[in-house]
């Protein structure tokens, strides 16, 4: 048996992520920067608000006009007027009087808070009685204090959600930067796979990996571009890994499983120009006969065949390179889910053990049950059954039922 | 100050949802079918694998053959042959025969099990040595353990992950039936409110809802469609949600906190041929002032018209609706990530709080902190900052620091 040149650790396949660049940058219109990057600093063009608004329907008042007042003893405010949404108040309020405001509305020169409609009666047209006291700046937003327009938004690098995207049009920014998706060349290997509009014959199985992995590149934020499958014949791999690597971001090819398969894509790696073999082989299962190379700056991959397997090295592993192409560089916020082991799972040590777990619960609030699909990592129903995956350690024996951990959602 | 008429437990206001029915079916291209939700049953034209298939690169035997043997007391096996990928081996195997077989081949007839190259030897050409027994079906997929096709392999309702559209890849599904999105008319309200290419004047703000909330509509995999700002008047109002009923499954109009704007938008409700209150007032906070109407057997909303409040009814309220509206039937398999909170939280009885948090964690494997991010439902820089949502329950009037919490991802 061939022995795996360098099997390298699951940290230190990671390390190299670091060395590889985000893709180049692109403008797109506000309404299409959901999931995007930003690749600027982004600022907004005023104060946001630009003005000191009311949170509430009621009165703008000077807050000190207040002071003192209760149901016993209400302090009784003269109305100069009635804020009219959108525009300045044409007139200030001083000591001792007041202004009807909206929600929304802007306060008046003089007024400093709003006290709210329900702690307030009318006593006649211009005559109101307030039995509560408020402090300045209560139920005011003031001018800047969700955003000041000379100070940074959001920061390149950030993904933008629905917030980030209403941040945005917050900031008057109808069109912004973000990193340009990275395309990924993906291509399936393999004299017994066919596609999937054919029928498979005997001793072939469809091509799963092109979809799953598109879809997980998708997931990504990445375009997934499919190269098709190519039989294992060194000339034909060599045709489709140039011309993936000519035009995408990044290249996985996946199946070539078997140890013949596996030295034609070496071959092809040893003789593409300014390309060099970073990994061979890492200390996972699935996934332990994994190919990282670098090929002109750009990231080439060789996963296992198996769909199970082309999946977890995808999640584990790929993911964060492609995470770093994307030019995501403010932390990823992501939590795991934990969870309590629903039985007895063996490990070796020396790898770290990916595994299929369904998630089940009987109640709120209740634990969170993690039950393990064991399956051969050719069969992709176990990865449609799973909801996430859950790693054992490197120096982890195995864990006991009842263990705690902590779920990748897949 | 005028009252809710009915005010609703969120409980009750979810039940609503199964009176709703999900839109349309269509039909898309298996490359395009990530992130939809099957409206079909969906089998395979084949077992999958349609054969036995090695899961090892090695020798394919009958396993007993190997009964017994050892690296002291090896099995001698007569290798029959080589197995070509993707097609039927024209040979079969008999007792103390072996096949040389590799990763995804086909079993010849007769064997019923792999033993791994790693635990044999080559003596010459046509015997090895095998150390170690195997047992029937070991290293072996057998045919139709991944799908077998007369079982439907993934169920109406469903929605479809990468290792979904991987399955559908193998079931030869080159299209699939899934529902449309949803297509969810959003309308703005405010005379203070400006689209954002427009720079706000004294008073002005620009709108921030329609875009976070079409942000929210696609992540839920919907399809938002603008219809912009109106004014807060009567007529325009009702021409617009009357075009936007018309033209969209579900509307959604944000703004109006203020209690004359919430009057227009019941005034037009009650205007609106077909058209129900369902709920007007909602115990949870922020979000009460939220309205569920049913207009010709549309779910029409009166969202909050704070930025964050606007958000959280959506993610805590709506989003179940939508949910309906895109099909999913299947149990949406979501476990919130578990933390522990901060600090001390006060709370009113009678209504459930959310509360925006950040999340940290000190390192891997340790707890996760919740961070509550208090500040006003104005300002949607909370949101940004926020990772996700906790909720207090009605009965709770706050919860302690150090409380278990479990958060909504945002």
């Amino acid at each position: 048996m061939k022995e795996f040149f360098h099997v390298e650790t699951i940290e230190g396949v990671l390390a190299h992520a670091a060395s590889f660049s985000a893709v180049g940058t692109e403008t797109v219109a506000l309404a299409e920067c959901l999931g995007r990057v930003l690749a600027e600093d982004a600022y907004s063009d005023v104060d946001i608000p630009d003005f000191s608004r009311s949170t509430m329907d009621g009165f703008a008042v000077k807050a000190s006009s207040t002071f003192g007042a209760s149901e016993a003893n209400p302090a009784y405010l003269n109305v100069r007027g009635q804020v009219k949404m959108g525009v300045r108040p044409d007139f200030s309020i001083g000591p001792g009087e007041a202004a009807r405001i909206a929600t929304g509305g802007m306060l008046p020169e003089g007024a400093d808070s709003v006290i709210m409609i329900e702690h307030t009666d009318l006593l006649d047209d211009t005559t109101i009685e307030a039995y509560r006291s408020v402090a300045p700046g209560q139920h005011v937003i003031e001018k800047g204090e969700d955003i000041r327009h000379a100070e940074p938004a959001l920061a390149s690098g950030t993904r933008i959600r629905p917030q980030e995207a209403g941040l945005l049009a917050a900031c008057g920014r109808t069109a912004v930067t973000v990193f340009r998706r990275p395309m990924v060349g993906i291509i399936s290997t393999g004299d017994e796979v066919v596609p999937v509009d054919q029928v498979p014959g005997e001793g072939q199985v469809r091509d799963i990996n092109t979809q799953s992995l598109s879809g997980q590149v998708m997931a990504a934020g990445g375009v997934p571009v499919v190269f098709g499958i190519v039989r294992d014949n060194r000339d034909d791999l060599m045709k489709k890994c140039r011309g993936a690597l000519e035009t995408t971001d990044m290249v996985m090819i996946s199946g070539g499983s078997s140890v013949g398969a596996r030295d034609f894509t070496v071959e092809v790696l040893d003789t593409l120009p300014d390309t060099g073999i970073l990994v061979h082989g890492i200390s996972i299962s699935p996934g332990k006969p994994t190919i990282l190379a670098r090929s002109g700056g750009k990231a080439f991959w060789g996963l296992p065949g198996h769909a199970v397997s082309a999946m977890v090295v995808f999640a584990a592993v790929v993911r964060p390179f492609l995470d770093r192409l994307c030019g995501l560089t403010q932390t990823v916020r992501q939590f795991p889910v934990k969870a309590v082991l629903s039985r007895n799972l063996a490990s070796a040590q020396g790898r770290v053990d990916y595994v299929r777990v369904r998630l089940d619960r009987d109640e709120a609030g209740g634990p969170v049950m993690a039950e393990p699909i064991l399956g051969k990592s050719g069969l992709i129903n176990t990865m449609v059954k799973a909801d996430g995956l859950i790693a054992i350690g490197i120096d982890t024996e195995g864990l006991d039922q009842g263990a705690a951990v902590e779920v990748m959602p897949l």
